[in-house]
């Protein structure tokens, strides 16, 4: 069996900077038209200089023509209007994070007094950028997502022509808030239709499979997966794929989250063919956001046939995909 | 400010053998005057002879005449009244663990088929010998011990004279359940009233602090607490002090435990001091346990004095503990 995927776009990718950038940037590029990149370096990218530096280090890493890096800025609640409409052109969307909810998120907006940034974003509604927000408040950590739905609704209500993007959902209460605002739409992982807390804790330890927002419960996978499968129309894919070097996974004080811009297609394949949903992948994973985001990404025709894939252990002796050492039942034939 | 505690007993307590069985050992036998050893051996304690050599083995490695290890048998479906009446006075209670649900319980008591098992039980009541409980379905991790519930009231309404304790128990609904039967009793762990999900996965992932059963929700610490802070006359202090060595616990698959041993009676008056419960600590670890087992443990007198206590990075270079380079505000000023 052979499927074709027409401009696959990852809508969440943490590509890093220097020798990590240049393991993974590739990566993604074999096999992806385009790709969101969030800006939680170290600093974060909050400038124009920064983001078309940061651009120009992404396309130099991928070696690839038919890849195109679409840029996000990090969030800051002292944006002007004049600077938004001058980095407009560089940008896809503004992401924002809660302070310190995640890798590298300690500039983030604190708290819950992101509802009151009305100034920017009342700017960003006006030049029409999405804003992609990580959504989790710093409460128990099964809790955070749902805690934080109530806050995405105000800001749908209260901008509702800001498009809002909820990153990577993990629970059905984010799955249900999607159809009660015109203008809330969401990326889902690889990852989370995959796993839930009992793959990362329920047997021995995991800490490849620890990310944050961290997987919850069956019901909320089961949540994500139907949305998923039937390629909700306000749903896109973005496997938030955040790579950190072995050491840093494999020790105490474990980094979160999951390393899958190599095998997510692959994968994501295998969990549409399983459940008999391949006809909808071709919109989960480029049309939908093609279309939410009104981007026109390099052709690239990608062939996987169901045959079986052995992921390798590790990428340059560095970085552990998801499977790794396991058997997909989906490669890649071809790609470009 | 100084307190006395008089023969603290450790009613849940993994040894494990050899090597290990040395290093942890003599840390138990330095604070304690008794404990509740673990049947969960590779093969499990399943014979007299086994039971009569382990003893001996931990007899000689605690290098203390004032303390004693209480043995366990591990459950064995096919016991039969005979052999439980000839081991009756080498041990102090039978463990039951559900199989395959927590480290070396791979011969345990397959799926819910336990509350079956009339004949092993029903001679335990007969002879008087407390059924010690691993209560935890093979559900999602969150809901594990709540699942398994029911199973305990099944057990405590079919045998009223069998004494049947809910081992390290980590939610509300087992705090409520303590209620509902007479002959139902608990231990509480010291890592369960200090951490929750969130201390485990909530920022970093912290392998030292990964444990079955898995720390639970805000809600259910506060419940644990509450029992162990006013010594609820059926719950005892059970530490479930697990040790690995440090290369199992600080690499993917990490197992499950956490080593409260040699730190537990410091903690525990900390966290009574700032709860200003230190009144009841007594009974917690010991008052209670000496009443529902109805032991005698050797003479021990142990003083805590509230003044820095370093914890120690790691133990013999293998096993490191909860707390470990972090101040305690405790201290043991002596023990004999």
């Amino acid at each position: 069996m052979v499927i074709a995927l027409n401009e696959p776009l990852d809508m969440h990718l943490h590509l890093r900077d220097e020798r990590m950038l240049e393991i993974v940037a590739p990566l993604s590029a074999e096999t992806f038209s385009g790709a969101l990149v969030m800006p939680n370096l170290v600093p974060p990218v909050t400038t124009k200089e920064a983001l078309v530096s940061y651009r120009e280090r992404i396309v130099k890493s991928a070696e690839k023509r038919d890849f195109t890096p679409y840029m996000t800025l990090f969030f800051r609640s002292d944006y002007t209007p004049e600077f938004l409409e001058s980095v407009k052109s560089d940008i896809l969307a503004i992401k924002l994070y809660p302070a310190g909810i995640t890798t590298n998120s300690e500039g983030g907006v604190e708290g819950f007094e992101l509802i009151e940034l009305g100034g920017v974003l009342e700017a960003m509604s006006e030049l029409q950028i999405p804003l992609c927000v990580h959504g989790e408040t710093g409460g128990f950590v099964m809790d955070r997502e749902k805690e934080f739905i109530p806050i995405y609704e105000k800001l749908a209500k209260n901008f509702p022509d800001l498009k809002i993007v909820m990153e990577h959902i993990t629970t059905k209460s984010a799955v249900e808030a999607l159809d009660r605002f015109e203008n809330l739409y969401a990326t889902i992982t690889l990852h989370h239709l995959y796993i839930t807390l009992d793959d990362v804790a329920g047997g021995l330890l995991q800490p490849h499979l620890f990310c944050k927002p961290i997987a919850k419960r069956p019901e909320d996978r089961a949540a994500l997966l139907q949305a998923a499968l039937k390629a909700h129309p306000k749903v896109m894919f973005g496997s938030d794929s955040a790579p950190h070097p072995r050491e840093a996974k494999e020790a105490p004080g474990c980094a979160a989250g999951v390393f899958t811009a190599p095998i997510a297609l692959q994968a994501l394949a295998q969990l549409f063919e399983r459940h008999e949903a391949l006809e909808n992948l071709q919109s989960f994973v480029s049309d939908n956001a093609k279309r939410v985001y009104g981007v026109n990404p390099p052709k690239k025709e990608v062939i996987l046939e169901k045959s079986p894939y052995l992921v390798p252990e590790i990428y340059e002796g560095c970085v552990v995909p998801m499977f790794a050492g396991q058997s997909l039942e989906w490669r890649v034939l071809s790609a470009g």
